[in-house]
C-alpha cells in the first residue's frame, strides 16, 4: 500500500479510537510503520493530518457511490443492493472517525467552519451521486426529500451500529427503505421505466 | 429548580462541550452554583455524574413524547406535530451530551456495556411510545420498521444539525415523513379511522 494511503488509514484508526484531543501524529506514524517526517512530507501539521484523513475517506466514499452506477445487479435488487451498501459505508472506523471530527468541530471555532463545510460538500456530492444511481428525478421535492431523509437514516444506522451489534435490525430497515425508495418510481411514471443509461 | 436539576443540566452542557475526558466535577459544580460537595451528595463519582446525567435527560424525552398522547392537535396536524417534535428533542445540548458519551464509550469496554444497555432500553421505550402516539400497529413488520428508519433518521438529523444550521432542511424532511408514517395508515385500513383513545 502506498505511504499515504497507510497513513491516512492510521489517522483515521487513532481518531476514531482517541478522539480528537488525544490522536497523536506520533501515534499514527507508528502505527502506518513510518517515521513522523514521513507523516510530516504528507500533511501540514497535526490538525490538517487528521482533517485531510476525514476528507480523504470522504472522497473515497463517494466515489465507491459514484462507481457502483455501473455495477450489475439481479433484477429488481438494484436498489436494495444500492440501499444495503451506501448503509454499511455509514458504519465502522471511517465513520466513527469522521463523527469523532464532528463531535470535536461543534466546540471549536477554526474547526468548525472548515469541518462544516466539508459536511456540506460532501453531503451534497453524496445526495447527487444517489439521485443519479437510483434514477431519480431530483427536481421533484418528495424524491429530494425522501432521499435526504433516507441519508440521515443512514447516519442515524451509524450512531446505533458503534454500541450495539444492529446488523439485524440494519437490514430489515435497508430493506424497507429500498421498498419506499422503489415507490418514488410507481408514483412517478416518468422515471418508472426509465432504462439503463 | 431543584439542586439536583441544576446539577443534571450542567453536567450536560459541561460534556456537550468539553467531551468525556476533559468533563470535570469541579466545572459542573462551579455551572450550577453549588458546592462539590452538594455534587457528591447526588452523585456516587464523576462517572456516574456524566452516565446519570444522560440518563435523566433520555428519561425526560421520553416523559415528554409520551405527554404527547394527550395534547391537542389541529385538525389533520397530529402527525406532523408529532413528528417535529420529535426530530427538536435530537437537537442541542442534550443531544451533543448523549452522543459524547457514545463515542467514549465505543472505545472503552467498561463504559461501553452500561452505555449500550442504557441506549436499547431508552430506544425500545421511545419506539413504542411513538407507535403508541401515531396510532400504529407494532405487531406489522412493515410499520415496525418505517418508525425505525423514522427514528434513525431523527439521529442523524441530530448530527447534521450540530455543524450547520439545518433547520430549513429539517423542515422539509419532517413534514416529507410525516406524510410517509400518514401513509403506513392509509395501506391498513384498520388503523385508518381508530378514534383517538
Amino acid at each position: 500500500m502506498a505511504t499515504y494511503q497507510r497513513i491516512v488509514e492510521a489517522a483515521l484508526e487513532v481518531l476514531a479510537t482517541r478522539g480528537w484531543r488525544h490522536a497523536s501524529v506520533a501515534e499514527v506514524a507508528a502505527r502506518a510503520g513510518v517515521t513522523r517526517g514521513a507523516v510530516q512530507h504528507h500533511f501540514k501539521d497535526r490538525d490538517g493530518l487528521f482533517t485531510a484523513s476525514v476528507q480523504h475517506i470522504m472522497d473515497t466514499r463517494i466515489h465507491e457511490i459514484e462507481a457502483l452506477q455501473h455495477a450489475d445487479y439481479p433484477d429488481g435488487e438494484r436498489t436494495r443492493t444500492i440501499v444495503h451498501t451506501i448503509i454499511e459505508l455509514h458504519q465502522g472506523t471511517s465513520f466513527t472517525a469522521a463523527l469523532q471530527l464532528c463531535v470535536a468541530a461543534s466546540d471549536d471555532p477554526t474547526l468548525r467552519s472548515r469541518v462544516a463545510a466539508m459536511e456540506l460538500e460532501v453531503g451534497a456530492r453524496g445526495f447527487w451521486a444517489l439521485i443519479e444511481l437510483l434514477r431519480l428525478d431530483g427536481n421533484d421535492p418528495t424524491v429530494r426529500t425522501t432521499v435526504q431523509a433516507f441519508l440521515d437514516s443512514a447516519r442515524g444506522l451509524g450512531l446505533a451500529g458503534m454500541l450495539n451489534d444492529d446488523s439485524r435490525r440494519r437490514r430489515l430497515v435497508a430493506d424497507r427503505w429500498a421498498a419506499m425508495l422503489d415507490e418514488l418510481h410507481t408514483t412517478n411514471p416518468d422515471t418508472r421505466l426509465r432504462p439503463n443509461p
